[in-house]
């Protein structure tokens, strides 16, 4: 299959939507909403850094949409349109194919067109461009946390570290904790309702002391994580130890949970949108003056991570 | 260096222009000017497959952008930002210093902000996502040729192709012929300028009898091209041959020149807009009724090219 094959497979299965001019040409147009900016994030995975050599097709085109969507609903923004940039060790239909299913089960799910991109023959990487659009005004950022916020996070944490932890010790991970680690649900319908309630979001892609960090610096804040307040699944509760727990859920990376601050009297309003998404979201810390992240154990003394979040180059 | 530091020499090295919010968070925020219609292109760069092994890191990164931006040029739109994903073996700060160089030195020329992206532990391959703008309703196309048009391209052709042969041939290439391979230009001037005059446009990135032919499969013509009228740099036939010459100017890749068609009234227009740039523009053939892409040798009879174009999926 040459390149213009797969270029062609790939639109034949996307449809061009509500472009004004979708692949095919040299740079696809849009048309912006009135009264809309525009968010743009890009994020990559590459074979056995970001997914395992076994890893299904489908899950790598599921997941490599998931993780740029995750962006975007970190901004409150509604997804519109992506780029993809596949680079594969050679052209195989089979392949592409399994990647689209899972990629554009995605896409339609959250109406985001595929746009454009490139096929390149190359060690099997995938660059996602997201693009979605916030009203003017309305982002949410991460540089809006006040002190006497709360802490937020969405869902479960450390599902997906706790998968990784059984595959890299060879073994097979429990099926709940790996459809964590393959498929990560973008968390866009709670972005764009907290947009009316957060004050700062951030999703959590290297480890919640990693990432509520970046928003303590960007606002000039400190921020306290009760340890024993961080959400689990039942799957990750059924095979955490109290050895590896914290450090699984404060500091293992995918999640791509939302972690948000807000005003202590929205709180109310934040467990009516959890019981109308519904998703849990369960309050976790403190936004307080000074500077870094304390992690607290349940008798209120700090905790020691054994590692520092999930840096790509260690 | 962590890739918390790589970003942040990024960063530091950009600036955030006129964006409403750059890099750093979860995404950046753009306002669409008012009338305009977003362009958007992606093109990935992978080491061995499109710039050799002993490119200097300022190339490829000059390179990188300059692909992209050619296809903005064939829009006729203008760059405004872009983001760039990054797997690199290891982190290296040198060599992201030089990359940045050549980077940014383009992206400086075009007023194009760079507004994010990822690193990523990887073989090394970049991903530029770029962006334009275009008034609405007059953007450049590929569907746009008509029966009669003249068929113009810019600059020179064939240059990057036989710089490449030179090295293929485990030679040194000339440093002319060099430039064009690792520096190509991308025409965003003429693009611009074009809006008033092309009916259709395409950048000659995989060879000009493969790229007229996508604007002829997208207008329903065909197209006749004249071998003789190819334009030629000096450096280009101080090493050509006859042999060699149609095929390297006719189906080589890399040329990042623009080929448009227009009404045979224009011919003075484009004559004056290639004297105000300044940048050759030449006549090299016409649209017809029909399909494919005929190209003729100087006494009139048609030529078989040796190859069909550069295809990355051979």
């Amino acid at each position: 299959m040459a390149e213009f094959d797969l270029i062609r497979r790939i639109q034949q299965r996307s449809g061009d939507g509500a472009l004004l001019l979708g692949i095919g040409d040299d740079a696809a147009l849009i048309e912006p909403p009135p009264g809309q900016v525009l968010a743009v994030t890009s994020d990559t995975l590459n074979i056995g850094v970001h997914f395992p050599h076994d890893a299904r097709p489908a899950d790598i085109g599921w997941k490599a949409l998931a993780v740029n969507l995750s962006d975007l609903a970190a901004m409150g923004a509604t997804p519109a349109f992506c780029t993809v940039a596949l680079s594969l060790p050679q052209a195989d239909r089979a392949w592409l194919d399994g990647f689209l299913d899972g990629f554009l089960e995605l896409a339609i799910r959250h109406g985001v067109v595929l746009a454009g991109g490139d096929t390149t023959r190359g060690p099997l990487s995938i660059t996602v461009t997201a693009h979605g659009w916030v009203p003017a005004g309305q982002a949410l950022r991460r540089d809006g946390a006040r002190i006497g916020d709360d802490v937020w996070v969405t869902g479960t944490l450390g599902d997906a570290t706790a998968a990784l932890a059984q595959l890299e010790a060879g073994g097979v991970a429990d099926a709940a904790l790996r459809a964590r680690l393959d498929r990560p649900t973008p968390r866009i319908e709670a972005g764009l309702a907290l947009r009316a309630l957060a004050h700062a979001c951030i999703d959590l892609s290297d480890g919640l002391l990693q990432d509520i960090g970046h928003v303590c610096r960007a606002s000039g804040t400190a921020a306290e994580i009760a340890l024993d307040a961080l959400p689990a699944s039942t799957a990750f509760l059924d095979r955490s130890t109290a050895e590896t727990r914290h450090g699984e859920q404060a500091t293992g990376g995918d999640d791509y949970e939302l972690c948000f601050t807000a005003a202590p009297a929205s709180e109310d309003a934040i467990h009516a949108l959890a019981a109308s998404l519904p998703l849990r979201i369960t309050r976790v810390g403190s936004i307080v003056e000074g500077e870094g992240v304390l992690a607290l154990l349940a008798d209120g003394t700090p905790w020691q991570p054994p590692r520092s979040g999930y840096a790509h180059f260690g």
